[in-house]
């Protein structure tokens, strides 16, 4: 196993299809270490963690899922590629994949106020990502919470303080996961004010 | 140098005070594009960088961060450690601490909706920090664009689509940082549902 950062860094990318074996909470540790590691506001470390790997509550979770998917559905149809339609449609259908781990992770908002919460929440997310990866994990990041966040605290239990920012999904891919693609940042970086090409030729004043 | 991943993980921590070095741009090259490597939603990448290290420029942002800063700090000085307090004091007072580099980190809103941009912008800042730690740079997330953003935006000259969500301040140490301090996160780690503890005897229905 590499852990070569810049490897890692590289090589993340989304899984949705996952096989039976179940992720070593030991890993699981190390990857909410991780997490916890990350910056937050005034140092506020305001994460909490669920970590469901019980059958019955992952499936609700994934029905929940699938709801949302659908409802909004028709408003992305137009503009994802459709095989991205067609693996989204894969994994919330069966149960995020079949991921054997989900975790929730929620913000404690008597520990930070909700518009500095994203800015702590989702570097800590990215965190548990890259660590998944380097611990040879496939994993999801999921915005489903965003649209169904009552719901699943009922689902879950969770006080009203504590707020669900995203569903992270976990688990041994099943197949090999291709090369990510990611747009050049050329044309997306800008020196001292926008339109100035940080590369020259690169930048544009909107593309 | 290390580029062995955990222990850049585990050593990331903000850095407020800078030397005079810059930041090789080669090297700046290699943060934003660990930056485009952070998952989005829908794959959008609506990440847009400016980075600026004109002199003019970083003063006109610090001196708006410094406005930001003194508005809000009666709100924070209860909360925060003294030492944190005298600490931001001088890095906003200070021109973000000497950094030579900025980098306002921005979402397309064309690429994606306001209620998903933070769970895309905010892992690529991650990524983009800890490619700082990796290449041996101190760094800094703030959050004074969540108060200035329209004037920000003016200084930047920003079209109002791109939104700016944050500023990362970049440069070598001046002086040997700390160790970070973070929370176990036995306590804020939950087993399936709230309140059942993820290790026994840690985790609390409320802390």
């Amino acid at each position: 196993m590499s852990f070569d950062f810049f490897g890692i860094i590289d090589s993340q990318r989304a899984c949705r299809r996952f096989s039976a074996d179940p992720v070593d909470e030991g890993d699981i540790d190390r990857m909410l270490e991780s997490a916890s590691h990350a910056p937050s506001a005034e140092n506020s470390q305001p994460w909490v963690f669920v970590v469901v790997q019980n059958d019955d509550i992952r499936r609700e979770i994934a029905s929940l899922a699938t709801q949302v998917w659908l409802n909004g559905r028709a408003y992305v149809e137009g503009t994802l590629a459709p095989n991205i339609l067609r693996d989204v449609d894969e994994f919330v259908n069966g149960c995020f994949g079949n991921a054997p781990t989900l975790v929730v992770v929620c913000a404690d908002l008597r520990r930070v106020s909700e518009s500095l919460a994203a800015s702590s929440i989702y570097p800590a997310s990215q965190n548990l990502l890259l660590a998944a990866n380097a611990l040879g994990y496939g994993s999801i990041f999921t915005h489903f919470s965003v649209n169904c966040g009552e719901e699943l605290q009922s689902i879950l239990g969770l006080p009203s303080e504590i707020s669900p920012y995203g569903i992270i999904a976990i688990g041994r891919p099943d197949g090999r996961l291709g090369i990510p693609r990611r747009e050049p940042i050329g044309p997306k970086t800008h020196r001292d004010r926008f339109g100035t090409p940080w590369a020259p030729g690169e930048a544009r004043p909107l593309e």
